[in-house]
């Protein structure tokens, strides 16, 4: 006898990118960590903390964490959640509002965790595919009529973004809420803020592991109408966010000029690997995020990854059925590339039959 | 109309207690942190972590804190499930087994929270009153047949401790998993432990919040049969637990000599001031927590509570029917308890007609 819910006996779990152990000399371009360290003021801050801060309680809404969001992203900060990491909000969004009746909708293929939260809480999943050109089906979401439709902008794994406006047209046609999962928008040409003002349904989700190169502290927040976020608080656990991302995270929002400087980095690096890959016989979608997704010469992505993890570079391979020919490879640095087109270029070269 | 599930809209939010904010000169008795600052040698680690470790993802399970917990506890680390918080940890209990037919029960009075992630998850609830003395209802407990069984042991608010043996009559008699919430358990006089060995629907939750002085880092870990923990994961956030509080709680956990010398000095003023309090004519619980159960002289906990706030003493009242006539008061430093002591004297003598 199980002591579980049958739901989740039956449940695949999701799986995260493989984290190699600390120290272990990779070059790991498979979970689209930024290359690039934390800002030195938000790393002081950590260095400086106070035993005291560790002792007390955090408050219960990171409230430094919306004073932050507030000043950099020009919102009230009632108007701001902090979460432990974009996932607990995202966490927080499908318990709150979606169940047994009540779906969960979005574009595939997307981040995989939302069919994995939905199957949680037993709640109906609507997949529409997104176009061939990874445009936006509006028309099929809408009539989806989700208690709860994401959108990650720009997309995870295509990199593609939808506009502002045509994320409007979405918002404009549900009765539900909208998520706009904003984890890669600092390097997007632009963001869904907008819609907050005429769109009470819209949340929008941001995280600090991607822009600010914080995965390890665990910082996420949501922008929404207080009223949405008083009701997805009932689910929050009473202290999510610790002290110290609270603290550190605060500090490297507000450093904005060295954000700026690395996501620059990363943009222009992007379109260099972008290049450099299609200079391989790869195909390259247009990528408005940190990561690329790439088919290689042939579409044997599998076999591909296998090879670049036995030359210590790891890539990302998604065991999905729309997905078997392309990889998401997340953008390093300058020296991360030359590595992984040097090993491409061995991979694909000794492989008999792969011409695109 | 509500973008949220109808029974979360009529869901009473928990509310923790109150986290003055940082700086504020008070003198903090109602959340039961530990007075005495987290092990030197953790706030060493945190003044040391390499900037890397925040850049990268941790690892999906704080093996780091598997570790500590097997080496400090004497378990396999296959048996440790890390949280953020053990409040991370209920939450995964609750969600992963319980729900509309699936009942989650506890004694009462105990940790309210219980009741609100219960109701979350839209499961029944079925609260046994503990016996007048606080001893365990353990017929009625396995009579309810909860999916989920909750009991804190030592008790909050009641501060009073269950036997092993009773607790494996009551893990003897269920179906469901029982949970040893085990938060205070460095204050009391034996822990569940044993019982793992012979009833695998045991799960003993522990903290870092109180007897570590780390409330402010989030970090709580499950110890249960790996086959329970791996159901368990089916709920976990991927990256639950942060860089920072698993390498700065595994040195704390590490530290076993300097939280046995808080543990203790906290034991030893914990018997002070129950007597000092016993002298100004209160009811005292015998606790084996870090905090007492108090019943001021007339029982007006309210107006107690109110009084010592305006003098910038904090301490728990709970707005619950069973709870009117008392106080929890978390033990402090011994500058605490004088500022108290004088406190309630000034308070107590100065109403009219407050015999006991």
């Amino acid at each position: 006898m199980s002591f579980f819910r049958p739901a989740l006996d039956s449940l695949r779990a999701y799986v995260p990118g493989r984290q190699p152990d600390p120290g272990a000399r990779v070059i790991k371009l498979n979970t689209n960590e930024n290359p690039y360290p934390p800002s030195p003021k938000a790393v002081a801050v950590l260095h400086g903390l106070d035993a005291d801060e560790l002792r007390r309680y955090p408050r219960p809404f990171g409230d430094e964490v919306r004073d932050a969001v507030g000043r950099v992203v020009g919102v009230d900060p009632t108007w701001v959640l902090a979460g432990n990491g974009s996932d607990d909000l995202l966490t927080m969004l499908v318990r709150a509002t979606t169940g047994p009746g009540r779906a969960v909708v979005y574009p595939t293929p997307t981040y995989v965790l939302y069919r994995t939260l939905a199957g949680i809480e037993e709640a109906p999943v609507v997949e529409v595919p997104f176009n061939p050109d990874f445009s936006l089906p509006v028309d099929r979401l809408v009539a989806a009529d989700g208690a709860l439709t994401f959108v990650a902008n720009p997309n995870s794994p295509s990199g593609t973004a939808t506009s502002r406006e045509r994320l409007g047209e979405l918002a404009d046609g549900l009765r539900g809420l909208l998520v706009v999962d904003e984890a890669y928008v600092a390097f997007a040409e632009e963001d869904a803020l907008g819609l907050l003002d005429t769109y009470r349904n819209v949340v929008i989700l941001r995280t600090l592991s991607k822009s600010h190169g914080l995965a390890g502290l665990r910082l996420g927040y949501a922008i929404a109408h207080p009223s949405v976020l008083e009701g997805l608080s009932k689910v929050k656990d009473s202290y999510n966010v610790g002290a110290v991302p609270a603290r550190v995270g605060s500090a490297a929002l507000l450093d904005t000029q060295y954000t700026a400087r690395t996501v620059e980095r990363i943009r222009r690096d992007r379109a260099l690997l972008t290049t450099a890959l299609e200079s391989l016989g790869c195909r390259v979608w247009p990528s408005q995020a940190n990561f690329l997704l790439v088919r290689p010469p042939g579409g044997d992505a599998a076999r591909v990854q296998d090879e670049l993890e036995q030359r210590q570079i790891l890539v990302r391979y998604f065991d999905e059925p729309a997905l078997t020919e392309v990889l998401r490879i997340t953008v390093g640095t300058s020296a991360d590339h030359r590595a992984l087109i040097d090993a491409l270029r061995a991979i694909l070269g000794s492989t008999p039959g792969t011409s695109p």
